[in-house]
């Protein structure tokens, strides 16, 4: 679907984590027309203690993209810290954001429909955009990762669970997601269809950012979409996830489950790239452009600038 | 200090859970100018456990009062709803409700603040009134209860802690708080101060009426307020606590902690009385007039109709 001339670019990010938190605070600056489809597979953490009391989503990724869309005025960023607060204490309660607390209960009182939930929070917040979840069912991380230890007659294992695989050693050779092809909601394939622009990244590779490509519907609906993709890469790599990845091997990993789905344009750190040949070449391979731009924060830190990821990514909605 | 002319009527409501809730949802068709000085003593349930992990006030007796407050529109209907759904699943955040976990999480994001986390979500639920707790730290209840056992040989058992008072067999001899002289937040004073009607009650006798009796600063700003007290009696004994206690006992029960506080009206339900003569005498004794008048609930439920409660309470107010 083609956009309204004069309407304000449709943008769809696509993550979770501080990667997705990054590029929505980037998008933020550059439309007011924002949905984040945030992964639903983490089981660590809070999240992981909430999904295995109650049969709810993670809510952990969810309430970090509110926080990260949540308008101006000092009650809302009272009521986004709020969110945001880890209880204290010493017991049961310790280190639960009290926003994923609040999700679930709300979530609970609206009978399990978690989109009305994150519609009620966006607007408690002021949101500048909407958060779905990329599934309506808590998903699971399947990897095939390569052994390290050189007594195990075993190439690979099999390991199941997002912390699991983070805190396995040894480069996740494929992943794929139980279920296999899990219910998504409307609200998200009309958000992908109607959109001008989808990006992918930055996060954590296999279990923020490809997560998404490995569901069927949704794998669908971006191939379907008239949308440019947009893939940010990392500014390095993750340990336990990408160990020694290159920015052209995170895109080749990307590029293997792509199915159908046309990247339009790679954005990377222009310092972060050391081989740039390389990485022109595997963004050709994938059919897209390559932008080499300063995204990552002034000082040295490895997270990418709000300020100058959205630089990078008015460029890329300039060249619509 | 006497109320401004013209000035809606400035009302302080003292107790806790369900009987203090009925008064609020009295009041609050009578004035906007509403305090709920709210009891910290609970040790059992979702404030129990709270309580046992962190170092903060018993949230639940202040999120019931906020509730009992809440303003009218779907939001704010929703927002009430959230903060006293009780969390679901089969875990260790089973039964908590949610608002309890709310006003931890955001007394602790301001550094231990009570009043500010509770003047935050009276406006978010656009609350016809001001929520405060009746001492600034929490307190724990010690009861001397007769013994039932006919071998136990001692006559009384001293029982410390809400729950265990509350579920220990034979009658409360008598009360008093622990710290025995807490601090007690200076808006509480100050609304006592210039308040022109407090009221006690109804609610649970020894751990929601009397214990803010037994602060010695709050008794002492009652004492000193020029306000005129209502008592508003139950409509029937409370197992375990006022088990077979007539109206007219469970007046002079009060009447033995009043310490110079002067009673000026007393309400009890008309259909609750067996004996009009002994409450009318022990009204007599607390210098109080005894108004009996129907504000139960139609059909014989033990609970106080907030409708016809605040008629019987705007007859005082008509008084003074």
């Amino acid at each position: 679907m083609a956009a309204t001339p004069g309407a304000p670019p449709r943008v769809v990010a696509f993550g979770g984590g501080h990667g997705l938190a990054a590029a929505l605070g980037a998008w933020r600056q550059l439309t007011p027309d924002l949905t984040a489809v945030v992964t639903v597979a983490d089981d660590g953490g809070s999240s992981g203690r909430i999904r295995r009391e109650m049969p709810v989503l993670p809510p952990g990724d969810l309430r970090m993209a509110l926080a990260a869309l949540a308008g101006d005025g000092e009650r809302r960023a009272e009521m986004t810290a709020l969110l945001q607060h880890r209880l204290g204490g010493t017991g049961v309660l310790a280190g639960h954001p009290v926003g994923n607390l609040v999700l679930t209960g709300l979530v609970e009182l609206h009978g399990g429909d978690t989109v009305r939930a994150l519609d009620t929070l966006c607007e408690l917040l002021g949101a500048c955009g909407r958060v779905l979840p990329m599934a309506e069912v808590p998903l699971d991380l399947v990897a095939r990762v390569e052994t390290v230890d050189p007594d195990d007659p075993a190439r690979t294992r099999t390991i199941r669970g997002q912390v699991a695989i983070a805190s396995t050693p040894g480069r996740v050779r494929d992943i794929l997601v139980a279920p296999a092809d899990p219910p998504v909601h409307p609200a998200v394939l009309e958000a992908i269809a109607t959109a001008d622009v989808v990006s992918l990244g930055p996060g954590s590779w296999y279990t923020s950012v490809l997560p998404h490509l490995l569901v069927p519907r949704l794998r669908a609906a971006l191939a379907a979409s008239p949308a440019r993709v947009v893939v940010v890469l990392n500014l390095e790599p993750q340990p336990g996830e990408t160990d020694g990845f290159s920015p052209e091997e995170h895109l080749r990993v990307l590029q293997g489950h792509l199915g159908g789905v046309a990247l339009h344009t790679v954005i990377a750190d222009v310092d972060s790239v050391v081989d740039r040949c390389g990485l022109l070449s595997a963004a050709r391979e994938c059919g897209a452009e390559l932008v080499l731009a300063p995204v990552a924060e002034p000082g040295g830190a490895p997270r990418h600038d709000p300020e100058r990821l959205a630089k990078a990514l008015a460029d890329v909605l300039g060249a619509g």
